[in-house]
């Protein structure tokens, strides 16, 4: 047991899922970082209830996660773009794929390919320093710059 | 838009989600990856109700996210430590926290230190193939094996 302990009131994790901590939300990004844009191409794949994407899309682009754009004028029919915020989100959805991949059934339904370079990769965390593929044994969290420190029991 | 499309029925997200899609969840994964193994420590720092708390290990136990281990006999208490699969998360963590550090209001409350070169560094996704770091727009997403696909109208 550590003798320093912080406060997690300012933990970034907490804050992202205040905004993406919601099954539906995600389900939705996924659609988006596969390059769905419209509602009804969305709420055929993800099978949520239509009032709860319709929900899930306007938190999104109020978060400034997705932008809203009409392509269609009468009647009026909006589609949704990830914006650089959103675009950010895309470690998350590739580990949540690779690790569904890897304990939930072993199929590949997706592969990714790295435009530069061709290949069809599984992306991983690197070090930027070394360059070596590193995991959670490789790593140590330590107090950061705005941790709140306190004595623990 | 695409001409083929492919079925969502077996989509590696959704899988995940389905065991660690809720925000709760996620805060103790964050506890148990920062070496808190105990349900009263858990608590205090998440703040998640004693009951909700009690059904999240459980339930991560039974995922075999978490093992659970007594480490105490009169009354017997139990801790909780992450499984291979459980430490296979990692990279998600990861990549909330640097999501809700840099778009959640910039505070730096925990910084990771690579053991193995000693740099205090933020792991970003690469290519293991070329090595570069690769974001959203360097990937391209394209079936995979185990793709169902359909024509889309």
């Amino acid at each position: 047991m550590s003798l320093v302990d912080w406060d997690r009131g300012n933990c970034s994790v907490a804050r992202a899922l205040e905004l993406i901590g919601d099954r539906h939300t995600v389900l939705v990004l996924r659609e988006a970082f596969v390059g769905e844009r419209r509602f009804d191409r969305m709420q055929r794949h993800t099978g949520v209830a239509r009032n709860i994407l319709s929900d899930r899309l306007n938190k999104l682009v109020e978060y400034g996660i997705l932008t809203r754009r009409p392509y269609q004028e009468r009647p009026v029919r909006h589609e949704y773009a990830l914006t650089e915020k959103g675009l950010d989100l895309y470690p998350v959805l590739v580990g949540l794929m690779q690790w569904g991949e890897r304990h939930g059934g072993g199929e590949t339904p997706i592969v990714l390919q790295h435009k530069a370079c061709g290949a069809t990769v599984e992306p991983h965390l690197a070090c930027p320093e070394c360059g070596e593929a590193v995991g959670a044994r490789d790593m140590r969290a330590l107090p950061g710059p705005d941790a709140v420190l306190k004595q623990t029991a």
